[in-house]
C-alpha cells in the first residue's frame, strides 16, 4: 500500500506531464488552460487509490489511465459549460468565453480523443471497454440535465437517476480501473466500482447543498448558483416534493433575479423553504446514508483495517466540508 | 476476392443493423438521423475494398470497425455543421438547426464514443491507436479551417495540408485499417495508407472542382456554395496565387452576396476568373496527378492485375465526375 502523502505527490506529478503543445496551437492551448484551471483531481486520485490498495508503487501502466481520467472529466466540463452558458469555471473564464463556442467545440472534441490515446495506451480492453460505457453514460446525463431544466416536475428518482450518470458512474469508473490494472480480483473490482458509485452520489449531493448552505471561501464559488440560475438540485427537488404549495414553490425557484439586491433577496427566501421544509437536514442524512453505503460496498471484500481507514477518509473528504 | 457487387451489398447491410435506439432518445435519434440522411459510405466502402483484396469473406472482425469510421466521419460533420453554420446537409437540415446547436453538440459527442465502441471491438492495439492519431488530425484540420477563415493569404502548401488532415487522413486510415485486419504485411498496410491519402486529396480536390463547375442535379447540392460562403477551397488558394489583382480578387471573393440574383452573378464572376486564370484546367490535372500517385503507392507490393484495377476502380468513381 502506499502512503496518503505519496499519493498525493504522485497525483501532483500526473499533471506536471501533460503538457498539450502540439499544433496547431489554437487548437490545444484551451486543454492546456482546462487542466491548468483544474482543482481536485478527485477522479485520478481515486483511480490510483484504488490501484495503491493492492500495490506498492504507482506505474506507468495505471498513470496514463488516470491522466485519461482527468482528461476526459475536463473535457466534459469544457462542453457543458457551452451548453450551460456558464462564464466562469473555478473563477476563471470558460473555454467558451475565453475564445469562442467554435473553438470549446473542437478542442473539447479533441480532447475527448486525447483521453482516450491515454487510456488506450493500457492495453486493456476491459478498461477501454467500461471507459467507453462510462463515457456515453456521462453524455446521457447531461442530456437529462438538460431535458429537466423545461420540466417543473422532476421527481427525486429521475433526479437521483440523472446525477447517477452524470457524476457516480465517473467516480466509480475511476475506482475500478484502478483496481482493475492491480490485478485485483473481479468481485474486489466490482466492488470498488459500487464504493465510486455511491460516493459519488454523497459527492453530488454534498456539492448540491453546499451550493445553498456552504461557505464561499471554502466551497469556492459564489453561494446559491444553483438558486440564481434554476439549476435543479437534490434540494430544489425534495422541497418542490414536499412543499404544500408546489406551484408557488416552483414559481419562486424559476422567478428571474438580475440585480445584486434580487439575488440576494431570492437566494434567501428559497433558502427559508429549505429549512422550514427540513430539506437541508435531510440532504446531510442523505450524504451520510450514501457515504455508509460505500463503505458497505467495500466491506466485504477482506481489506484491512488499514485500506478501509484510507477508502474512509477519502469519503469524509470529499463530503466532509458539509458537517 | 470479393466482388464489387457483394461488396455494395456488404455495406449497404452494415448500416442496416446500427439502430440507436438507446436512451434518452433526445440524445441518440440525432445519431439516427445523421446516418440515415448519410450518402455514399466511402469509408467503410475502402475499408471493405481493402480488407476484401486479401480475404474471400467479410467478418465481424472488419464490420464493426468499417461502421466505426462512418459513425466517426458522422460525428465531425455535426460538429463542423455548427461550426460553419451550414443549415443543410444532404438536402436536409443539419441536427443543430432540426434540434438546437446544444443537442448537435452533445449527440456529437456521444456519436465519437459510439465510434470507439466499435473500432475497439476489434480488440487490435494497432488499429485503435491509428483510429486516435487520425481523429486528432481531423480535428486539427478543421481548426486549420477555421483558422484560414479570417486569412485571406493561405498559400497552397497551407491549404492542401488543411484538407491533408480534414479529409485525407481519414481515408488512408479507412484503407489503412481494412488492411491491418485481413493481416495483410506491414508494408502492404502502408501502401494501402498512403493509396487512401493520395485517394482523399484528389477526391477532395475533385469537389473543390464540382462546387464550382459540377452539374447540381448529380453533384447533389447547390453549385458555387464555396464561392457564395467564402469557403477557401483548392480553385480560390491557387487563383489568388495566380491572380495579377490580388487584392481585387479577394475583395470579388469576399464580397456579400444576398439575393439569388446577387449570388448568381458573383458565382459567374468568380468562374470566369477561374476559366480566365486556367485554375479549372489546374485543378483537373491536380486530381489527375494525385490519383495516379495513389496507384503508384500500390503498385510495387505485388497484388495481382484484378485487385489494382478493383483499386483503381474506386479511385474513378470518388473523382469519375470531374471528367
Amino acid at each position: 500500500m502506499i502512503s496518503e502523502n505519496k499519493l498525493d505527490a504522485a497525483v501532483r506529478e500526473l499533471f506536471d506531464g501533460i503538457a498539450f503543445t502540439a499544433e496547431p496551437a489554437g487548437l490545444y492551448d484551451p486543454l492546456r488552460y482546462m487542466i491548468s484551471i483544474g482543482g481536485k483531481r478527485i477522479r485520478p486520485r481515486l483511480c490510483l487509490l484504488a490501484y495503491s490498495l493492492f500495490r506498492d508503487t504507482i506505474g506507468e501502466d495505471v498513470a496514463e489511465p488516470a491522466r485519461a481520467l482527468e482528461v476526459f472529466h475536463s473535457f466534459t466540463l469544457m462542453h457543458d459549460d457551452i451548453m450551460d452558458r456558464s462564464p466562469l469555471r473555478r473563477g476563471k473564464p470558460t473555454v467558451w468565453k475565453k475564445w469562442n463556442p467554435d473553438t470549446a467545440i473542437l478542442s473539447g472534441d479533441v480532447m475527448l480523443i486525447d483521453a482516450y490515446r491515454r487510456i488506450a495506451r493500457c492495453g486493456n480492453a476491459a478498461v477501454i471497454s467500461l471507459f467507453t460505457e462510462t463515457a456515453a453514460q456521462v453524455c446521457e446525463g447531461q442530456q437529462l440535465d438538460m431535458e429537466f431544466e423545461s420540466h417543473d416536475d422532476v421527481s427525486m428518482e429521475e433526479y437521483e437517476q440523472m446525477i447517477g450518470l452524470k457524476t457516480a458512474v465517473l467516480l466509480a469508473c475511476s475506482a475500478r480501473i484502478g483496481a482493475m490494472l492491480s490485478g485485483a480480483s473481479e468481485p474486489v473490482c466490482e466492488a470498488l466500482y459500487n464504493y465510486g458509485y455511491e460516493l459519488g452520489m454523497a459527492f453530488q449531493i454534498a456539492d448540491d447543498y453546499l451550493d445553498a448552505f456552504g461557505d464561499e471561501a471554502v466551497f469556492g464559488k459564489p453561494i446559491g448558483g444553483d438558486i440564481i440560475n434554476c439549476k435543479s438540485s437534490w434540494l430544489n427537488v425534495r422541497a418542490s416534493e414536499l412543499a404544500a404549495d408546489k406551484p408557488g414553490f416552483r414559481r419562486a425557484l424559476s422567478a428571474p433575479a438580475t440585480t445584486e439586491e434580487e439575488k440576494g433577496a431570492k437566494i434567501t427566501f428559497v433558502k427559508n423553504i429549505y429549512t422550514e421544509l427540513g430539506v437541508d437536514k435531510e440532504a446531510t442524512g442523505a450524504i451520510e446514508a450514501y457515504s455508509a453505503r460505500a463503505m458497505d460496498a467495500v466491506a466485504g471484500i477482506g481489506l484491512s483495517s488499514v485500506r478501509i481507514e484510507a477508502l474512509n477518509r477519502f469519503v469524509a473528504n470529499l463530503t466532509g466540508r458539509v458537517k
